[in-house]
């Protein structure tokens, strides 16, 4: 980390700009971040562009593009350090340095091993001015996913959950459609869209066998999650909707099971056991080797409880419908109990949103 | 009902202003209605009022003293239709007809059997323009028990209700306290203070042995509520904090039970049996008898749920902490048995509040 210079407003506008730019990416640059860059000069912008998905140009290329002869002397705004080495295209630092930028004003600083400063060293040994910060924490936040993975070895992991006010997810016999309204369940599809991995597990494929698909309006694009299934014994059915080819799936199962014939063909990886489950953090490290940087989990109580009791869930979705089920219905979480109210969970909200006639709470653990 | 007349900006500023009078009385008028008036002409206030505490004069008294001489020619707006019969006070039209006002703005009329239309009546046959309606749902909103007890005969139910976010009341040990912060606590206490009653159960009292009493800041005033506790059983001990002295206590009790020696001295009513518990219904007929107008129930998921599932909870007022305390934790509502889906209890939110780190929601029957 670097101190924060003092930037003036004009700088916040046009990295804002590159920001709302980079989130143009949010459903297709996995397992990349999402970058965005803004060429201005005063106030005039003079090429703007955002990493699309990967394998493709980077932010800078099409800003550099747009400016063309223009981007002399000019100010490159990029959301994300720019990188400095050949990986599927050639270094954006290097661009900007053949441009003639005159400065560069980067948001967050990229901690992807071959960057990790190099960019910023290598646009300060062209004698570049380069300041680093500004929205910082709005650039980590749009790519808190690909931090994650590159910081902690894991990906950043949403639980989504959708109740009624009395804290119930379904009926005593199970039936658990719809509680929420349409709006909440399209809301609950971009969510899927911008995560790298749908978690889920065999109790819930069995009870209800889900697509676990992404499902947006129109033709909006996006990168398919891969589907993950904790799947300790290896009951998945043959002919599980998680099993069709609308998106990769892996099935995670405990190292001592035999594979049923009709699962030899499914990709599947063996974790170690932890008490009644799979270890969880291994398997988050498991989707960290994989490239997963966000996480989105729709499982039942006992998989979102264990995630949250191992300081595994990051961020919960809340959505909360108007109406009760009463006190036979089936729980939110299923969490250790507690010997006393000092030991409750705390959290706090992040955001908090009508969406349609239910409300959405994202929450964060920590009070 | 009265078809609503246009009317122009200047009479809403003047209303609302009424209204705003009227809810100074929020806590101290009971079991009268709260009420304001403001006589002006054109944009001028010549004269403000509002009904303070039954046996005080009403609200028209002190906005016709203030306005003096002006009054003569001038409008008076009036929350609720002014009075025709000589109470504890003599009759508001009489004083608005002697004070020789031209026209009578009134926001609703009021259902009492003693007024009726006696009062707009008497304006009339007096030859002053009267005219009805404006804002009158927000004039009845203010006085929804006093309307509640005139029309149906019975108060208006709002059951207060804390819970974590999966919806727990406390731990599975019993401990509840506190799930909600401070801040919603001092906020409850202004729901208590508005109330006529506060309505307990037997079981609440002998597990948490509360007072049921009002806590203002500073040396507000209010009226102390009544303490009604369901006690089929009697099963109040001697020495719990709702026999005290600090506000009136009734103990409502099946017909059928012999009253314990400790018991004697307290103020007791019979109430059929229906099922496990007392007829509610007749609970409620109970106390529109008694001038209750707003009850406030304070409870366990048993009373509350049973308001609830006879269709006697009005309004539930509802603190929802960002906690969790995990599916061992006590429910909200116990609610009979749902078959479907669709026969969920569906509310709506007709408000949603911060209240320090809590939120609150207001919610009433009906999708």
């Amino acid at each position: 980390m670097t101190t924060r210079p003092f930037f003036p407003a004009l700088d916040h506008v046009h990295m804002a700009h590159a920001l709302r730019l980079a989130a143009n990416g949010l459903h297709t640059t996995q397992p990349n971040p999402r970058v965005g860059c803004v060429i201005a000069r005063g106030d005039t912008v003079l090429g703007t562009g955002w990493h699309p998905r990967a394998g493709e140009p980077h932010a800078e290329v099409f800003a550099l593009r747009e400016a063309g002869e223009s981007a002399r002397g000019a100010t490159a705004y990029v959301t994300l350090e720019p990188c400095a080495h050949h990986g599927r295209t050639p270094p954006c630092a290097d661009a900007l340095i053949a441009a003639g930028v005159g400065r560069v004003v980067i948001a967050a600083e990229d901690p992807f091993p071959q960057v990790d400063g190099a960019g910023i060293a290598k646009l300060r040994d062209a004698g570049i001015g380069v300041q680093l910060g500004l929205m910082r924490d709005q650039a980590r936040e749009l790519n808190i996913g690909f931090f994650s993975r590159i910081e902690r070895h894991r990906p950043w992991v949403r639980v989504k959950l959708a109740m009624s006010l009395d804290g119930r997810t379904g009926l005593a016999n199970g039936e658990s459609k719809w509680i929420t309204g349409e709006d909440a369940r399209a809301d609950v599809q971009r969510y899927r869209a911008r995560s790298s991995a749908i978690l889920s597990a065999s109790g819930t494929v069995l009870a209800d066998n889900p697509h676990l698909t992404v499902r947006l309006p129109g033709d909006d694009a996006f990168v398919a999650p891969m589907r993950v299934i904790l799947d300790r014994e290896l009951k998945t059915p043959a002919g599980a909707h998680v099993l069709d080819d609308a998106a990769p799936t892996w099935l995670l199962h405990a190292d001592d099971v035999a594979v049923p014939a009709h699962l030899q063909h499914v990709k599947r990886a063996a974790i170690r056991r932890d008490g009644d489950g799979l270890d969880l953090a291994a398997v988050m490290h498991w989707m960290g080797r994989h490239d997963i940087n966000e996480v989105h989990v729709e499982a039942g109580p006992t998989l979102c409880g264990a995630l949250l009791a191992a300081g595994l869930a990051d961020e919960m979705i809340l959505y909360i419908a108007p109406v009760l089920l009463g006190h036979t219905g089936r729980p939110l979480l299923n969490l250790p109990p507690l010997d006393d109210m000092a030991s409750r969970w705390k959290l706090r909200t992040t955001e908090r949103r009508q969406v349609g006639d239910d409300m959405r709470l994202t929450l964060r653990p920590g009070g």
